[in-house]
Order: C-alpha cells, then structure tokens, then sequence
C-alpha cells in the first residue's frame, strides 16, 4: 500500500514550494486521510478471488470534464471493475442495437430487489433495468459479436476508449466467476426461455464473466466517470467512447437503479448517477462538471464500499456536487449587447460617413453570445433580439466567445434568422466559421439568404454599408486622386502642395504586398492615392486581425514619423496601390527649408491624429 | 376552451408583425396544437368533483429560470393541485423541522408501489418517500401548526410564493375530499400507531386535503416549477420561496418517486424531476434552466395527464432538456487571462514608467472570471493560477462579470488567497465590492492581509505601483513644476516657453472640482503644473469609469484644442489643482503672430498624440 504522505503546514511567508499547495488538491488529500482510519466493512468473498484483497487498499480519484486529475491514495491498485462495467456495457448494447431494440429486451425501472434477483417484468420476462445481473447478462448478449471473443474484443475497445488505455481482463478472477457462476447461467437460460436472448446464452454469459473481470485502477473509475461527464469524449485522449445521444440513457439508469435498493437515498444525499462493484469501486458522474472514482474493498451490508461511499457523500457536500444545485445556467450567455453606432468597423471612414453612422447605426443591433449555448441559454439570445427586432434594419450576432452550441440552438437561431429575414431585414453572423457544422445548417435552411463572415469587422463593414447606402452613400472612387485633394494637404496653398509633393516619392504596390511589415524601423509617413490599404495586428494570442483599412485620400504610417518608434503593425494593399511616402529625414529637413509647410504638415498631422485618437477611445470606452 | 389561433406564415418579405413570431412560442403552439388532437384517456373520477371537469381543456406553460412565460391554450384554467402540491409540502416539513427531524420519520426511497399504497418501512413504520399518500400525510403533519387552520395559513403563504399570487382552497373539491377520504383516515392513524404522527392525526389530515384542493392554473404550475429550477427563488416576484438548500431534497424525491411506479422510465425518456396530479396536472423542472406546467384531464393508466406527459416528453427531445444532456460548464469561466505588461491601469504613465512595466509586467497575472461559477468552474480558476503562481509576484482577479458564486468558490478563492499571500506574493480582487458576501468571506479569513478594489483599475495601478516600486521608482512629487518641464514645452528655447507662458492662463481647482465636463463646447488645452487630475467616461451602460489620471507635466484637453469638437468625458481635480490653460483663439493667432512657436506646439502635441494613440491601440489590440 502506498502511504498518504503528510503535508505539514508551513510557517506564513515562506516562500516554498510546499506552502503553495492547491487547495483542492488538499480537500481530496485531507478527506482521504481522515477517511482512511474507517475499518468499518467486510471484503467480499462471494468468489475465492475478491476475498485475497488488502483491505486496506484506499484509493481516489476526481478527474474534470476537461481532464484535470485530482487523487490521493493507491489510485495505481488494480481491482475488478464488476458491476461497474453495467451502465457501459448498457451504452455499448445502445449502440449496436439502436434504442427501440435494446428497451424490447431490457427495461428501465428500478427493481427494488437484490442486485442478483432474476427481477423479469410478468409478460414480457424483460429484465427490469440492465442495473441488475439479468439486465447486464441481456445487455452483454446484445453487444456485437456471436462468439465469445468478439464480444470482448469489442468490449475491451469499447472499454478502453472510456478509459483512455488498454484494459485486460483478471484471468484467475475471471476462471473464479466462471466457475460459482450458476445463478447467472439459471438467468441466462431463463432470458433464453422468454426469448430476451434469442440464441445460445453461454457464449455472452462467458463475455459478461469476462468482463466483470475487467482488471482497472481507481484512476481509470475516474477517467471513465469524467467520459461520461464529457458527454461521451473522454477529456485525456479527447477519444469519443460513446455517441452523445446514448450518454443521457446511461445516465439515467445509473440515476434511476444504479445503488442497488438504496438508490433514492443516495440521489437524495450525495446527487450524482452513480455504481459501484463489490471489488470495492465506485465511480460517480456529475453531468458537465467531473468525474469520480473510489476504490476501498471493504463494504457495507448493500454491497458499496464502505469509504468510497462515504468520500462520495463528503465530497459531494464539500464542493456542492449535488446535481440538482444548479444555478442558472442563461445568466452569462450575453457577453455584451450594443449597436453599429457604438461600435465600428476597422474600415476608415470620413467624417460624413462618420456622422450618418452615429446618427442611423442604432437600427443595427449587434449582440456578443459567449460560453456553452444549450436552450435556456439561447432563449435569452433569442428572447433579445425579438425584443428589438421591431426597431430594427438588422442584426449582427457574434459567435467569437461560443464554444458550444448544441443541435437545439442551431435550429432555433435558423429559425429566427429566417424569420428576420422574411421580414426584410438582414441577419449576420460573426465567427460562424469555428463552427462549420452552424454555418452549413443555416446555410441549407436559409439559402444563402443570409450573411456569414469570418469576422466581427467584415460584419461591421457590411452593415455600415448597407446603413451608409440607405442613405445615398457612394462607396469610394477606385480613381486616383490628386495630392491637393488628400487629408494631408488639407488647407495648404497651391505652393505649399508643390513644395510638399516635390518632397513625396512615388511608389506602387501589387494587390496582396506588404508595405509595411511590425517590427521596421523605417519610419515614412504614406499618403494612398489610389487603391486600399490595410493594417492587420499579428499576436500570439490570436489569428491575424484586421485593424484598419484606408482608402484614397488618407495617411497611414505617421505615429512612426512622429515617435520613430519600430513599426506595430503590418499594412498591405488590398489592391493595387499607388502611394505617396515622406522620409523622416526629408520631414525633419523642413524645419530649416520649410518651417510653414512643416506647420501645416504638423497642423493636419495633429487633426487627423486627434480624429483617430477620438475614435479609438470611443472604441475603448465601448469595451 | 380557448381556441388556438392559426397563424397562417406570410408572403415572404412582407414586413408584418405577425412573420415576426418567436421560434419559442412557435414551437410551444405548434406542439400544443398538435396534441390537442390526441383525446386518449379518461378524465379521474374517484371524488365526483373532479368528474366535472372539460376533459378538452388543454393548458401548456412553459418559465424559465429567469421568468420569462412561454405559453398555449387553457393556461387560466383553474383546476386542482392534487399530489402535485407534495413535493412542496415536504419542502416547508423540512423548512420547519430541519432534515435530520424529517429523515427520521419519512423515508426517500421509491417504493415500486401504487401512490395509496401504506408502504411503511418495517420496524420503523417510516413512510418509503414524500411522494405517496402516506409520506405527504405524515408531511403535513410536520408543517408548522397545531390546528388545521395554523397549518393551511403555512401553507397557503408557502404555495403562494411558488405562485407568486394567492392560492385558495377549491371548497367543493375539498368536501369532496374530505368525505370519501377514508382510506386516507387509515393511512393517518396507522401513522399515529407507529408514532410518525406523535398527536391527534386528524387536524394534519385535514390540512392534507384542504392542500390537495389548492385550485391552480398550470401557469401557476410553470412559475412553480420556475421557483425551484431558480433555487427557490421566485423568478417573477423575485420571493423566496424555500430555503436553497432544501431544493436539491425537494427535486431528488421528485426523481426518484416523483412519477408514481415510473420514475425510471420518466428519468429516462423525459430527463427532469417532475411530479403529476390526478386532476390533469404535470409539474415538471429542468434546474437552472425552466419549469413547466401542464395541464389536460385526461389521464392515463398510471393516473397522468395524457397529453401532459407526451408535451413534456415532446419538449424535451424538441429543446434538448434532458437533465443528464449536460455540457461542460467549466468552458466559459475564463473571460481572459493576460498580465500587467499587456493591460494597464489608465494612470498615464511616463515613458521610464512604461518600460518599466512593459519588462516586468508580466510578474503579475490578471485573470477576468465570468458567468456563474461552481466548483467545476472555480476549478478551472484555480487551476489556472496555480500553472502560474511559481513565476508570479501577484496577481489580480477580476470578477466584474461574475453574476453569481457559490459558497465553495469562495471558500476555495479564500484558501487560494491565503496560500498565494503566505508565500510571498500578492493577490488583488477587483469588484469585489459587487458581492459583499464574499468580500466579507475573504475579509474574515484573510484578516486584510489582501487587496480589495472597487475596479479594475484601481488594482491595476495599485499592481503597477509594486512593481515600479521594486525596481526603485518613487512617485511623482506633490511640487508645482515649471512650464519649461512640461512635456508641451520639449525642446523649446527659453524665449520660446516665455512666449507661451504669456499665452496660458493660470487656473486654481479644489480637490473634487469639476475641470472640463462632457458636452461642453470650450477648446481650451490644459497643462497640469501641480495636482493630479482623472478622466472619467460616463455611459448608460455602466458606472462612471476612470480611463486617466494625469500627473504634473502632463497635458490634457488637446484633442478638443485641435477638432473643435465638443467634449466626449469629464475631467475632475484628483487633488488641488494648478494648471496652464491655452484657449483656442490664442492657439489660432499663433499662425500670424508667433508661426515658429505654433510649429514647435504642433510638434509635440502631435508626438504626444502620436503616443497616445499608440498605447490605445495596443489595449484595443489586446481586447
């Protein structure tokens, strides 16, 4: 056995590592010691094999629904799983039988019988819920497989996905089973006798010895637990075990029969779908949140682990696991609601445009959705927007901060995207592309009546535009335009336009170059003649992202003229581009040569600069 | 009966109010209409009463957690509640005796019995659950009062905060009740004779039927089951209803005996614990997520509404309400993690400052939480910070956008903190103050021996300031400085300063005076001489936000000076203030009367700018 080794609390202050214990690694390890000195309970000794266990053995094991693993104890001791193979074996028959097909056969209700009753439903003689030995020996019949063998290959796979490794079986512990097992071949023929099994009974009733003696660590209880608490996945090897779908019926048979006669009591006190198995395991399940595995052999008179019943039950009220204590699940799915005026596209605009959108953007709406989007989360999204949609030209939702949205939510934002859309509105969503599977439903059920972008901007800039083209608004010229006419010469005598161009050299660029890349120390100011510009931000963090577009008539590359500081971001023509580019030496030659062309150069530089300025607080403000 | 309306769809992009329906309550009218066809089952007449009723009516509510009503049909009918009033019952029992005191006289196991069975425990004559006749016979014996009267005032304030209206006793069904309840009068004494009603049981009994003829409607049934999918909180009234602990006791009896002999099935086709009544009534809640409530006479062998268990079963495969369909909820706990290099208080810092915290920033972690956390969220915080806590010197946890936090999160973030502060380092929270209970909680526990600010802000300079003043920084002197310090007099000759100082009017503040307000159209620029001043945003949305705070040398009010424009936040004095301020008519006849000078200011107002602009792009970046 391995021993809990004792943390001794540390003096305040000091820096070690030891001091920085998390603290529920410290709740798992403080319940395991106290609980060890439990020598309440009696080892098994129904077979020969399960009486050879030290009964001291304590091992578990919390693992999350995303994998993090908290254990204390002989979590490396392998044991028999028994009975808690059931509720998986049950997912497995699901699987390869379809529903429909597996309820002819099997049943859902608890018994209230022992665990080894035949418990047949009068008529019908299905077993009363695949909990009990005559469910589990009708559900192993119904695996995949006529020969003994392949059944248990596909159970040893099957089993394995859940617990992340390959399993084998206890051969001395399985020749055990095999040899007193005479109450489970009286059921197997009596499953026969109703036509639940509906052929030879011996090769599955041998698959169901074998895999009662599946060999397993209380680790992998935890790991197989935090796979069903993953809906199906399991969070280490992100391997699916299961379908999805089957996830919620083996859940509730657990729920429902899982504990044997004392089922309703422990819903009611420690509130998870559960199963134990009389080696001494149980593994427990908190939907959505974690995972449980306990393994101590010695049990109670039900037949559960006298500790691990009682580590489920302190556990469970130490960290408010009970299912049923659940807040409200719709409370944070609205990460921030707002409308076009207040929030921009990264397309540059001029002061006109500016001014129709501040004053017309609130007819477009653009609502963040954030976090794991199940019905009543999106029924607040949807309960928004109809709210609104009344006042409204149209709506952007954005699906940036979504990470998961289940089949429901799909079709119900379809649905009111087609809706809005019927009534001559327009529907756009952001970020659709993380989430293929959306994207292609709408596009099936909306026809490509609807707008999808890679991005919140390019969904901004397209309803500036339709705002921008409700009232008359022509996009740009794709012509060049003159010096004389761009922000930079704003004011300035023909002269001083001569003066100034005579300084500015010409330079052309392909659509798609870069013309400037972050981290240069060049530090020329541009002024774009013609073509469009744009300015992306690269980090770490995120995937490129565009922060501006510039088109005729504006400067770009003037912060580096001023604070020759390195370049930050990268600009690249999204056309062909002509533009104009002033040196910083030609720049600073002007306070000699030209100090009135400097002033004005410096007067607009400082307008423009004010206008950005003005524009990106605003921006900020709005975060 | 109320007749559905048809809503016949619309010619598309037609805009009318009525293509503009909620896919919600289209797909609760839909399925509502669509069963009203089905008239299987017989309507109970085991009292007369009940007999009467139209077993046409057909009523279908659905509330969320958050109390918004979806709904079709006969939802104002009044009808009465019948068994569906037990789980409510044993709620006020606990309420009233505490757990331990109920436990040991009414049992929670389903007892695979009909709801009139006697089904007492042997030896200890214990009720097997709440659900059956005997359990809620021995109930209401528990609910506070000694006379029937005493009790039916508990009881009719208790239901009328589920409701959230008054409820009344339906006086015919009750004398109905009454007269043919002789069987119930044997429950009752055979209770007495094992001294689970230690008193006369008549008064109690008859409080038992005057509570099964509670008239209702089933949109009071939906606000109800709302109630304890809102842990006990009125979602409407915003009451409480029941004590929140006691809800997961209320919903586990419901589960595991709610539905007569046919728990497991419910379980497992429905997912949610649920409770019928044999006037027609289901009462049905999916925790954090909504309640329902139906209605419809008709009833079915096992004694539940025909249509009402098909629209719960149809609703939940519809919306995907199973309770065991439960996605990760730890996913969206983190809204972000960054550190100091990477987001700064708006403290404007000089550029010594700014390096500083740009090298070093990154010692301290901020970590914004959001949503509603649990354990298996405030795991993942937890897990989070303690990857980093080795390599940091502090850190910050922002909890603006945490709507709620369960008693172990604070628990949890309490030993965190304690740990993080013995070992050396320093741990903030910023909005702490939007919950007051768990700044009590960290108070009393960490004994201030941790930071607590009312924004993120504050604990960003505050985090800023430790920094710096590792690395030897001072703060800024209280003195008055001299213009020619001042960041808008960089590289101007002595002559040059005088000139301007000539130009700036001097300007006295009091601590707390107001130095530039929103909206005002004044364009002066402000030179802070002595004093520090803040920048506060002013929005709809949130509270007053301070996005700068100036310190002596610094400039302010520019950007005004510069567009004319109207000013977009307030400035107030943090202390007394000096300061220089330059009027735009001034600013403007420097173009005649000093050009060199207006050159020299439009030089630095533009690097100033310059960089300004450059840092309010990186946090937009970092957004």
């Amino acid at each position: 056995m391995r021993t809990v080794k004792k943390v001794r609390p540390s003096r305040e202050g000091r820096k070690s590592r030891s001091v920085l214990k998390c603290p529920i690694d410290k709740a798992v390890e403080d319940l395991h010691r106290k609980l060890a000195n439990d020598r309440s309970g009696e080892v098994a000794t129904y077979i020969p094999e399960l009486g050879r266990a030290n009964p001291d053995w304590f091992g578990v094991c919390v693992v999350t629904a995303d994998g993090k693993t908290y254990e204390a104890g002989d979590t490396d001791q392998s044991f028999t799983i028994q009975s808690i193979s059931k509720p998986f074996l049950y997912g497995m028959a699901l699987e390869d039988n379809g529903q429909a097909a597996v309820l002819e056969k099997i049943w859902m209700e608890p018994s209230g019988e022992a665990f080894n009753a035949i418990s047949l439903r009068p008529g019908s003689g299905q077993p009363a819920n695949p909990m009990i030995n005559a469910g589990a020996i009708a559900t192993t019949s119904l695996v995949s497989g006529v020969t003994t063998q392949q059944k248990m290959r596909r159970i040893l796979d099957g089993m394995g996905r859940y617990a992340g490794r390959p399993l084998s079986i206890d051969e001395a512990v399985y020749r055990s089973e095999s040899e007193t097992g005479h109450r489970n071949r009286a059921i197997a023929y009596m499953l026969r006798n109703f036509n639940i099994i509906e052929s030879d009974p011996m090769p599955g009733l041998e698959a169901y010895f074998m895999q009662c003696s599946l060999a397993v660590t209380c680790r992998d209880l935890g790991v197989m637990a935090a796979t069903l608490a993953n809906q199906g996945v399991n969070p280490i090897t992100k391997d699916r075990a299961v379908v999805r779908e089957y996830v919620e019926s083996i859940l509730s048979v657990m729920s429902s029969c899982g504990m044997y006669d004392g089922a309703g009591e422990w819903i009611y006190r420690v509130g998870m779908p559960a199963k134990s198995g009389v080696a001494g395991g149980i593994l427990a399940v908190l939907p959505g949140q974690l995972g449980i595995g306990v393994f101590s052999p010695r049990l109670d008179a039900c037949g559960n682990s006298v500790r691990g019943v009682k580590f489920c039950l302190e556990l469970s009220r130490r960290f408010g696991l009970h299912m049923f204590n659940a807040p409200r699940v719709s409370a944070s799915v609205l990460r921030r609601i707002t409308h076009v005026g207040e929030v921009s596209s990264n397309r540059c605009r001029c002061s006109d445009e500016t001014d129709l959108l501040k004053r017309h953007g609130s007819r477009v709406t653009v609502v963040f959705v954030q976090g794991v989007v199940v019905f009543a989360s999106s029924e607040v999204v949807i309960r928004e927007l109809m709210k609104r949609v009344h006042d409204l030209d149209g709506m952007i939702l954005d699906l940036q901060h979504v990470q998961a949205m289940d089949f429901v939510t799909r079709e119900l934002l379809a649905e009111l995207a087609l809706l809005v859309v019927r009534a001559g509105k327009f529907m756009s969503f952001s970020h659709a592309e993380h989430m293929p599977k959306v994207t292609q439903a709408f596009r099936k059920k909306l026809k490509d009546r609807i707008q999808f972008f890679g991005d919140l901007d390019l969904a901004l800039e397209d309803a500036e535009n339709r705002i921008l083209a409700r009232h008359g608004w022509k996009p740009a010229t794709p012509e060049r335009i003159d010096l004389a006419e761009c922000e930079i010469a704003h004011g300035m005598s023909r002269q001083d336009v001569e003066a100034l161009k005579a300084l500015l050299r010409l330079r052309l660029f392909r659509s798609g170059d870069v013309i400037i890349q972050p981290g240069e120390d060049a530090s020329e100011m541009c002024v774009l003649t013609r073509g469009t510009a744009s300015v992306w931000l690269h980090s770490e963090e995120s995937p490129k992202k565009r922060v501006a577009t510039f088109t005729p008539g504006m400067i770009f590359g003037e912060v580096a003229l001023l604070d020759r500081q390195p370049r930050s971001a990268q600009v690249t023509a999204d056309t062909d581009v002509e533009l104009l580019s002033l040196d910083a030496g030609c720049f600073d030659g002007l306070t000699a040569s030209h100090p009135n062309l400097q002033r004005l150069l410096l007067r607009n530089l400082s307008q423009i600069l004010a206008r950005r300025l003005r524009a990106t607080n605003r921006d900020l403000g709005a975060v």
